[in-house]
């Protein structure tokens, strides 16, 4: 069976299963993260205080770690409960946002990765290059080194952290040890509207929540997050812009189906 | 004069004189709550330090209490805001949302309601039996009972807390001293969306803004919202999806009037 | 060239040249604001912790700060990445939400104001006349005044704090020591949805991020939200309400050109 048949399944599961998926997120966009969780069939549930997090998500089926709008606290609270889903063999999606913007960033990304495993992280190529050029997890202080390719590092990063690492952008990346895959899916009307990343890392974490195979999974939430975007531009009237164009995403990521999945996906391998 | 008419003649009351209700919520889906309230024509500020609540609620018609998201300072502000409302005769309405999750919630809740007198309670079947389940509020650590019946766990609630308690569900049930009714309106297309039960709060505290009869308050913001969701679902066409489904829902509240009120909802006493 | 052409340049400039517009904001409308940039060209960002606002405001061409749902922690913040841009000379846009509602917010902005130099406010007539009621901006805890006149408040403070001020309601006023210029765009429909003043205020910073006539940019600003009103209000059919207008609102933002702009702008001096 090839990954996005796998995939496919997935997605059939998480509307069956309604997994529940634990945020430690942004405030910009945690709204958002909470719709498109619903959207895809799932069972979002928010939750960013040091004393709540460590039960909270061991009621869930997978947990998302997502670094905008941090503070000290969080970056605590994110510590606790990724350490906890390590434990209880819980998938962790950890989505680094604008981790090279500031050296608390990239120092709180440090932290987090030195004491969390991540089983999927989803970022942008500046994010990704910034953790590519880490020079070790233990300093996590190095601005972004000048790595020319995407796929190098991807392929730096899922090497050193052990995870699949996925890159979205004009053509979606994901390496894991087993391979490389690019989805070619999506549409620039993505990159103008806030949260399209957010909501990818967090479809990645429901497909995460039903299926141990997270390389399908990191397959499944970018491709409907593609698709879905362009089914949304597709749909737009000369009038209609970035308003009518986020609202039809969620329109068209709660009417995907596993048949939308396997037609629409453009998945290869290598 | 029925329950229905006294909500509707208070919806009417709503759009003249625009209350202002002073919000301690979450932040999922603190700007649906503050649209939401735009929406029936009232007034919504939000506020949480502990240095500004109290005398942010002084100017308000009514208070919401939503303990999603919460930290050790809201709930601090939480009380502190709840007890001047009480001391000021400012009705209180309180959200217990996810309540049963973690042991630190059940206690914050616990804490809150024994500082604070609630006028009303909104919450889903397994929130007010966490409720119901209380041994005594002050504890307020004990998890849900298995209280097989939603009317019991709603009468023992409204009993011990001496409030207006409602589930909102499949059938909406609303049970004070005075009396218990069921609410017949809504879809499950609610569920899909967050926020609804959150936004269902803000528009019971809006109605408790204009009128002292709480009972038609929480019947008023019940059925506003289960109406809402009927009108946007009936809407959609086949391509639309939960994105529509939450414009539309805004919409049919913000073309929501006292006749429309009467005409559609559907309640039942006893 | 007149003031609005200087405009309808600089939102050509938006376009091409991606400002990136840091944002201090309240967790209300922080989603809006991020959206709301995106949609006239801009790039948001938003960081609040005291130990990044620094180097964060450091990569933008403008920053907002905006009072609503504000802490200690916040202002802590506020004062730093604000001094940062006054000593790099980034504008700053400050937006007192709520300014008159309780004592914590005065001095909170009346400390802000003492420590870092506006480039221009904007407020409604309420928030306005409170900053011109403060006796001295050391004190900051005054209450309004009784201002008679929207003109004077905005003048007066405009000359105390040396910057440019705006004022927003059914006719927006904005004065400078370089003169004064109302802009008669806009619909009352716009005070019916939540955040639309804090995205007029991202606006306007989005414009600061690409001229120094900071002047032509709070013109470019509130008429392009105004022009937005309009055109969003224009296209709703019977049915649609407060929810389709906010998508619509997005919807004509990211579809302004600066012939909309030109030929729709009402602009006058004086």
């Amino acid at each position: 069976m090839d990954i996005l048949q796998t995939a496919a399944q997935a997605l059939a599961a998480i509307r069956k299963s309604k997994p529940l998926i634990h945020h430690l997120t942004n405030y910009v966009t945690i709204n958002d993260c909470a719709n498109i969780t619903l959207a895809i069939g799932a069972s979002p549930v928010m939750a960013n205080d040091p004393q709540e997090v460590e039960e909270m998500v061991s009621h869930a089926a997978a947990l998302v770690i997502n670094i905008g709008t941090l503070d000290a606290t969080k970056v605590q609270s994110m510590i606790a409960a990724g350490k906890q889903a390590n434990t209880l063999g819980i998938p962790v999606i950890f989505d680094p946002v604008g981790v090279g913007a500031t050296s608390f960033r990239r120092q709180a990304a440090g932290q987090i990765l030195q004491a969390v495993q991540p089983t999927v992280i989803r970022g942008n190529m500046s994010e990704i290059k910034t953790l590519a050029g880490f020079e070790a997890v233990t300093r996590g202080v190095d601005s972004a080194v000048d790595t020319a390719d995407g796929d190098q590092a991807a392929q730096t990063v899922a090497k050193k952290l052990n995870c699949i690492v996925t890159i979205t952008g004009k053509m979606d990346l994901i390496v894991s040890n087993q391979g490389l895959y690019r989805i070619d899916n999506g549409h620039p009307l993505l990159a103008n509207v806030t949260g399209t990343g957010c909501m990818a890392t967090s479809l990645i974490a429901c497909f995460c929540g039903v299926t141990t195979d997270y390389l399908a999974s990191a397959v499944g939430g970018i491709a409907v997050m593609g698709i879905a975007g362009e089914i949304a531009e597709r749909s737009l009237k000369p009038d209609e812009g970035i308003g009518t164009f986020r609202v039809r995403l969620f329109d068209a990521v709660s009417n995907m189906t596993p048949e939308l999945l396997l037609r629409h996906g453009r998945v290869n391998q290598g």
